[in-house]
């Protein structure tokens, strides 16, 4: 049985660069697509194409206007091909319309000295002890994660209490479980609820308007790491006139750095 | 007189959505310009372009391949103009061949609930305090940077000794001074170092593959802090064959946070 998350990306080539694709009720936001979907989507055009060299290490994705239900024609071109990296750049759009635009660096990894810097998140309770959140009133796309908060709960109660931290430690996994690949990494990094909802606890018009993800993971870090849950630690930190970012780390059970992400989120009183 | 980095960015319209410059002696490196230059270069384009919309909020540069030193072209292209967003999707090129990449978005900032919620860097020496490093034997770009570390000095002694830990806190300008904007902005987000030789105090080449800047201050605030010290505050999280990620913060001096940034930078052994 195939995952909604594979149809949901599913692309099928009409020439050169070209793609087209089409959203996925499963993944569904309050309006158009759930945003991770979009990038896993986008990166998924790269992933598929013919002259694509080695595998992702960068993407950026702007979301520039709104998705309409139904379908969409992905651009994806190699503006560079070196030895050993290759830069893409893509739009997505509807009736000629550009409604997300990304660049992708892809690249042969080789065996280097390496090291986590970040602060491991040791003697955490695994997902196993925690109960899955019930947020399956919200939108679409949220039933289709597991999600179990260690901190930083989804913000309920919408009390209007304003926090002094937005950082969140969840656990996190595709519901159904899915093996985890690139485009489900990518969308696990847009699956953190803007920031200024934790921090105000008041739910008010936000989404993100372009996000980076950095993937830290070859593809042996990804199969050791399966269908379980991954950690996300994410926070905001800064706040001001209508846009804030907050930027995330996407761990694996075995305490591997999986993928770092950053977005910038526009958001109203 | 024309402060260097003027010239540096400086562009000629030459027809629709293209532009022409070139490299500038005073911000070279090791080969070719210096990436923090080629990023003001490309907002600048952006800047100037007579359908821009508000200011930049956002900026991502993908550095594709080498600049060689001499004239460049900048195609500057608005993918979408919203309300109160605009997305640009940029290239540089030399003789038809891409170089860089990126993407901006800019908007009308509208006045909302503001916080900063990132740790201030509260009771350290002011930039008066310390003395300037002598960076100037490395490359003509970083004479161009008055440098003031507080901790996580320039890696020197090169001794090989593997720290534990890449955070730098460093007061920076430009030298000779000149009033803050948004090209010297994200010029600064790119002068930290590769972690890697903090991190190894090893000489090696690397350099960045993907950068992306996030701009909190409105022009009120670059006015306020003229043409004073940023501190600059910058670490990686994870090292992982030949990759690493690097973020940073740059504040102004009434403790408001300006920008924050994060990078992948390609490193060998």
């Amino acid at each position: 049985m195939t995952h909604d998350f594979d149809t949901a990306i599913a692309l099928t080539p009409t020439g050169p660069d070209r793609f087209t694709g089409a959203t996925h009720p499963a993944y569904a936001n309050m309006v158009g697509p759930y945003g991770g979907i979009t990038s896993a989507t986008l990166l998924n055009a790269v992933m598929q194409h013919p002259d694509r060299l080695g595998s992702p290490v960068a993407l950026t994705v702007n979301y520039a206007g709104p998705i309409a239900d139904g379908a969409f024609e992905i651009h994806a071109r190699a503006t560079r091909t070196n030895r050993s990296t290759q830069h893409w750049t893509l739009e997505l759009s509807q009736a000629g319309v550009v409604a997300t635009t990304a660049t992708a660096v892809f690249a042969h990894r080789r065996s280097t000295w390496s090291s986590v810097e970040a602060r491991p998140h040791s003697g955490l309770p695994g997902p196993d002890a925690l109960a899955a959140a019930d947020i399956s009133a919200r939108f679409p796309w949220t039933r289709r994660y597991d999600v179990r908060f260690l901190e930083g709960h989804f913000p309920e109660p919408l009390d209007g209490i304003e926090q002094a931290d937005s950082g969140t430690r969840v656990w996190l996994r595709d519901d159904p479980p899915r093996p985890l690949d690139y485009p489900a990494l990518v969308s696990l990094c847009d699956a953190f609820f803007p920031r200024v909802y934790t921090r105000r606890r008041v739910f008010s018009p936000a989404g993100t308007v372009t996000l980076s993800a950095y993937f830290h993971a070859d593809e042996a870090m990804l199969a050791a790491q399966g269908d379980r849950h991954v950690l996300g630690v994410a926070r905001g930190l800064s706040y001001r006139n209508g846009f804030h970012d907050q930027t995330a780390e996407i761990w694996g059970q075995d305490g591997q750095l999986l993928a770092t992400t950053q977005q910038l989120v526009y958001f109203r009183d």
